[in-house]
């Protein structure tokens, strides 16, 4: 389903500025210099993944096609371009007309990647792909952090659903984008409305305590909220005395409550006491909801405690101590000459001061072991060996400019799952290690 | 200046949506039980600064404006929340004419606060007050956090320009708001065109290695961008070897050469010896710009090295280290019934596991000592000390509905130094340590 009809408030008509100025003045440049139209390979990577993690997420894809379909520059655009003196007239005239006409081929969305991994690579003139670095690398390395570390909260928790509740701790618009990221992570819901709207991802919630300040006395904030919500409700119980607030909740919505919620206090202490309240009560399948600064250590940790789902907010949004990645769009070839049929060459930066990469452009695949676990990345520039001709991982997304590659959330949503199956067992330690799978590189031809 | 009208892309007509669901079914169960609306007094506060962080800065108090005035639920947003179910028809009639109506005060923009200081105070009826929760929490958050990060970086750069040029390390929009806190906090231009289109910060940009890959050889590069952009512009000399590439970049541009970029490497060794090969090239008043993962700390690192210019991008965007601040948003006092002459009492969470906060509406004074450096954040919700009368922190924002507390980013900025220069002399330490003057209650009511 292409969603981006569903309109605002989260839509934006052009994603044209979001753009270092950089690239526009490097299109000046070029166009001067008539070397803007060499055919030019650039390709997204990162050199290595946050420290200690396993594995890594590619998110953000099909935020990425929306946002090189949306990559125009319009009236309003220009005149802020030509006021600030920012390009030349020729530069401003050019990118009236710009539409991306290029490809783009890349990992699919929601598959797991590596150090060295080409998750995307943009080809056509060097003008029009210099042009999309930021905003590909923005919704990249955002989508992607947001995302791996919902993958290892996910996978802390087992078969009990976690709630994205971030929202109030980023950007207004990065939390919808999180709650995106979560979802393809394993995430089952998101409190953020807007989320719902755009993505269509399931929204839940119901009371904070500031419901129950406004009343009276909390059995009045009970009353009120299972009149108008239902018994299937989640009640939340730490506003004052916990075990009074568990006691007037099943009193005043009976066994048929469907939660509660607690905010605060020892999760694994209150969880038991609690549990086994609601049980004495004949509350058995109450169910438990836990919300307090969870990340996937805590959520771990709660895996032996009687709680039935986890709410997360800061540290999904805040990416668990890794709220970026370091993905870089290099350019890894192109044409040694304006002329039409010149051969494409490998360029790379090779000072010595670090930050070199190996040009050229890449395939990458999967080798699996013999019982079909991923056992090495491979990533070469020749020709791929016909063993591993099967396991490529960079799919078609955009093709002479047309998109091709969007697809709906929920197989993105499977595709991680399917992908994190597939490593070794390893990959879901929530220790500190190195990448779970090395990086193989043949046949690689040397940079530039 | 209202910047909102100089349009997309990237307003947002509505904001009603960047909410989490509880606030909604809040509204729904407190307008069938009577109690929606209740006067009630919301306030932002944090209890903690981030570790070891000295101070904080509030940030984002003129895009909250933006969002309290385009909080209207459409027919769009209306017809998702009835599609699915969220809430009922009573509450859906009830948003189809939500305008907020109330009172919001706050902490001018760019001042900094401390634990406890009530940064913001928003005053209406229950209903009014709890929709918004999400949305300013999304913001002050998010921006508070880029600007406290801003400062520290600020201070260390001493008189030398930061460049804010993170864009491609965080959510596309979030990128903008960041840039937007980066100025606050002191930075003096970003790469991020859109920041420059919507909130008409100074822009800057020059090249990237992809162009010197492009061409044939780097002093191919060089003359194109010459050619192109003029001598003044900044050439950036580390894709091959730095040495060469100075060499070239004076050749081809004189010592009228603006700058050179120096994106990697030992960056306080390279700079002194581009700095000794330039003045021996003749190239005195060309300038050393550095961009290489630079935080608060390497910046601190570079104060003696012969460095013009930083350029910070991940550790900028990213809050360096504390990517959100702790901002809630809590029912601190309401009306005790609904009678409209009902008097409005304190309320606050008060269970024994964390979280509890201090009700009553607050006010907030810095008292300064003998020679007016700051020493204490005074903090209250009983009659103004007459000593503290004229130091009252909190000013009106929002009257009735009207916004009145808009003002333009460069007063923010300037209010910014200004009340960091008005702390001691050890907020701008970068070591770890406490907030640097302590905040002190004063007849302040017991919680409810």
């Amino acid at each position: 389903m292409n969603t981006a009809d569903l309109g605002l408030p989260v839509d934006v008509p052009s994603t044209a500025l979001f753009t270092d100025q950089y690239e526009l003045t490097m299109l000046q440049a070029a166009l001067k210099a008539g070397t803007a139209h060499r055919h030019s390979v650039f390709e997204v990577f990162t050199r290595r993944l946050p420290s200690g993690r396993r594995y890594g997420v590619v998110a953000g894809t099909g935020r990425v096609l929306d946002a090189v379909e949306n990559f125009r520059f319009d009236a309003d655009v220009l005149r802020f371009l030509r006021e600030r003196g920012i390009v030349d007239e020729p530069t401003l005239e050019w990118l009236a007309g710009y539409r991306f006409t290029g490809d783009i081929w890349g990992y699919p969305e929601g598959e797991v990647y590596f150090p060295g991994s080409p998750v995307m690579r943009v080809e056509g003139s060097f003008a029009e792909c210099v042009l999309l670095e930021t905003v590909i690398l923005s919704i990249l390395n955002h989508d992607s952090a947001i995302a791996a570390a919902a993958s290892r909260m996910t996978a802390a928790a087992g078969d009990r659903p976690l709630i994205e509740m971030g929202a109030r701790r980023t950007h207004e618009l990065a939390a919808v984008a999180a709650s995106r990221a979560a979802y393809i992570g394993g995430f089952a819901s998101t409190s953020d409305l807007a989320a719902g709207f755009r993505y269509n991802i399931p929204t839940v919630g119901t009371s904070a305590h500031a419901f129950t300040l406004l009343h009276d006395r909390e059995r009045d904030a009970f009353q009120a909220q299972v009149d108008s919500l239902g018994r299937g409700t989640t009640l939340l119980v730490d506003t004052y005395d916990v075990a009074e607030a568990v006691r007037a909740a099943v009193e005043v919505a009976g066994p048929e409550l469907g939660a509660v919620r607690i905010d605060s206090g020892d999760l694994l202490l209150v969880a038991h006491r609690v549990r086994q309240q609601l049980d004495e009560l004949g509350a058995h399948d109450t169910r438990i909801i836990v919300t307090s600064d969870l990340d996937e250590y805590a959520i771990a940790s709660l895996a032996a405690a009687p709680v039935d789902a986890y709410g997360v907010g800061t540290q999904l949004v805040t990416g668990s101590g890794h709220p970026t990645c370091s993905m870089v769009y290099k350019l890894v070839a192109r044409a040694a000459s304006e002329r039409p049929s010149a051969p494409v060459v490998p360029v790379a930066k090779r000072s010595t001061g670090g930050k070199t990469s190996l040009g050229g452009r890449k395939w990458a695949a999967r080798r699996l072991d013999e019982d079909g676990v991923a056992e090495a990345e491979v990533v070469g520039t020749a020709d791929v060996p016909p063993a591993l001709a099967g396991r490529q991982l960079l799919v078609e997304l955009v093709k002479g400019g047309e998109v091709v590659g969007r697809e709906p959330l929920d197989v993105v949503r499977e595709r991680h799952a399917a992908a994190r199956a597939g490593l070794p067992m390893s990959a879901t330690q929530l220790s500190r290690g190195e990448p779970v799978i090395p990086t193989e590189y043949v046949h690689l031809a040397s940079g530039s």
